[in-house]
């Protein structure tokens, strides 16, 4: 049965040669036919290894092909994580030195985007004060599927998130295209902890994959988003660094707050800090200690700034509970909490916690106050939020308007067919 | 049994004195009581004149009561529109009088956020290039339904769109808040004709509402936005006048723009000028001749534009078709075409419309160019937008990275809990 099937795909469309193969449901093949680039464990019905071999090798590109044979694309295929196919080119039987030729090909292209969009964050070198900071490589968004990298100033952060791209030769292919395309100091590589566990992933190599000074890489910094300056320390924090997504909300939050300010889940200060510049007190909470020191400093680095800011070390939910029945009043509350669905399943759990929040953080807004509320789930879209929001809006008896719907900054673009890369949500409200 | 019912009404909530009530069904009250604020004339289950009459006046302020009599609040009542209730007022019983006086705080508080949001749009009289136009009312979302008011320099446009508030107590209501709260030339009414025939409004008064000038009321006005000038008469266009919800998104596409432009249903040029700041050629194209001699104005006067326009009078799916066949080619186009969806029902035939006509502008796209695609319709969500602009892009075999996904300028707020008022869609995309 097995060999009869692969014979009909090597028939319709692969050369004898043409190595690893997986043949998905006819669910799925209709899905990547309407342009999106997943497919879910649970929809390979059968792998095909390569000639001469007995298994897929892991990390490896396989060609797809749908239930009669057909050719789909190619895809870099996990043996671990739950998206076991990730589509990186429409060309079947795709070698891996064409890979890394289109991957080439692809960090040139992206870097040249932000370029465009970002033009903001190009200014090293040229002022201290300017904008230096952004995502270079947004994974699916820039056709690089499993690969991430951020620029803090000088120093490159990349996160290689898949079995097919943590490997030597994307990383050497990545360093001397970053390391021509921009004037850098050091790439580094974080491995995000999670991801890692999930595709069973090897810790990368020690050190960094380039430093212009070899003896001394530069792992710390100090960059500057909107005029303000933020550390960055590629050897601690929670995620890869700062969220840089949430750059240019961080700059509206700044139009709309005023007087006293809470900022919950403030993490490193991105949006305590912004609204200092015009608030009167900014209290930031965090759950995270650490996180917390950063936002510290990061408030030293900020002398300019206008407001009383004190740091609170407390879960989220517990605090605005504390808080309320003090009687505790602000002008302005920004809601950034981490993904509470990071799965599909997880999404109703998400959802009460989003009411929560926000119903408490309404009830403690003075009438004319501005609710600053973002949603970073990929299982939750836009509208299921604006529904939750909406439920604790009717619970609080409050008239919300939303002034604004913003999402991720442009040098983080999603996938006009893969909804699920378009996560961040960012309501700016008035509470009446 | 009609009686009995509002005996029961009565008792629980309302005085003898209340004057007219409507009762609606359960998913009504639960819609209502969860923040919606309309209720559908299919939803109405009865209603009960005031004391002595026999009908509810035209555009009258009712009480809103469940099944069981318990009040929802006071909404205006129409007998001719889908939307048979507006709720205006959590309070019951309110009377004419209240009503009134909450309009008059409800106008003020919608000028008071402008200023908050909007800020660009009130530097009349300082400086002649400075913005000077925004929304200033804009129905439910300033607790003002059945109310919009535009702010083109120094003239006020208003819509009045209900049998409640196209009366004359509204008229001078509005008239002295607005005269006091803005230096103003002129306010004037402007019926919206398939509105003033769903809600059968007779034709407000002749002649302006206001005049600095009472003997040569200011009817025409050049208006300042994002820089750019344009043409207002307030005694000619399809609609009230500009676009101005669009007035952040034309800044926007100006950033992305670039060489060969064309700009489908421009109306009098919004988007197609100003991508003339930075692109080589421009062609809008629209379906009315006069709103392209208003472009063609409006062209006139912004001397300082780096582009050759030219304007098509045309329908824009007949335009593309030809455009295509003729293999023309462009580095940016942008879509926004008129409501294709004005109801539920027609939301598919809609989903068609936009399909096609964004598969025909991506085919015409060159590689890496920008498609500017919007949607206008209350009646396609966001999501379903997204997907049929999908569809065309898996048609078309381009890949699509949305840089941003935009809405209605901050002026032009939406309703939480009215996902109706969300209406205005615009995905900035960059084309592969």
């Amino acid at each position: 049965m097995k060999s009869e099937l692969k014979e009909r795909a090597l028939r319709v469309g692969l050369p004898r040669e043409a190595g690893a193969a997986a043949k998905v449901s006819r669910r799925a093949a209709d899905r990547l036919r309407a342009g999106h680039l997943w497919v879910y464990r649970s929809d390979v019905d059968e792998v095909y290894p390569a000639a001469g071999e007995t298994g897929i090798e892991t990390g490896a590109i396989v060609s797809v092909l749908d239930g009669r044979g057909f050719p789909l694309g190619s895809a870099i295929y996990s043996d671990a994580s739950q998206i076991a196919l990730r589509v990186v080119s429409e060309k079947t039987a795709l070698t891996r030195a064409e890979y890394l030729e289109d991957v080439r090909e692809r960090v040139a292209a992206a870097v040249a985007l932000r370029r465009e969009v970002a033009p903001e964050a190009f200014h090293l070198n040229a002022d201290t004060s300017a904008d230096d900071a952004c995502r270079l490589i947004f994974s699916e968004a820039d056709g690089l599927p499993g690969i991430v990298a951020d620029k803090y100033s000088g120093l490159v952060v990349l996160q290689l998130l898949t079995q097919g791209t943590a490997q030597d030769d994307v990383r050497e292919v990545l360093r001397d295209v970053l390391a021509e395309e921009l004037e850098l100091e050091t790439i580094v590589e974080r491995p995000d902890g999670r991801v890692r566990e999930l595709e069973k992933l090897e810790l990368p190599p020690a050190g960094a994959l380039f430093a212009k000074n070899a003896e001394a890489p530069v792992l710390e910094t100090v960059f500057t988003i909107n005029g303000m300056k933020f550390h960055f320390n590629a050897e601690a924090g929670q995620k890869t660094g700062a969220f840089l997504d949430q750059r240019l909300n961080y700059a509206a939050a700044a139009k709309y707050a005023r007087g006293r300010a809470l900022d919950v889940c403030t993490y490193q200060g991105g949006f305590a800090l912004h609204m200092a510049q015009v608030c009167d007190e900014v209290t930031g909470v965090d759950a995270s200690r650490s996180a917390l020191q950063v936002a510290d400093r990061n408030l030293q680095l900020n002398p300019q700034l206008k407001a009383t800011v004190e740091w609170i070390e407390a879960d989220a939910f517990e605090l605005l509970r504390e808080f309320e029945a003090a009687g505790e009043r602000f002008d302005t509350i920004v809601l950034d909490p981490p993904a509470f669905a990071k799965t599909k399943r997880a999404a109703e759990g998400a959802m009460r916690g989003y009411k929560e929040l926000n119903l408490r953080a309404m009830k403690m807004l003075r009438p004319g106050g501005t609710l600053v509320t973002c949603s970073c789930s990929h299982h939750v879209p836009l509208a299921e939020f604006v529904e939750a929001v909406g439920s604790a809006a009717s619970d609080a008896k409050r008239r919300v308007q939303v002034m604004e719907t913003r999402g991720a900054a442009p040098d983080h673009p999603s996938v006009m067919t893969l909804p699920e890369t378009d996560y961040l949500k960012c309501l700016i409200c008035r509470v009446g």
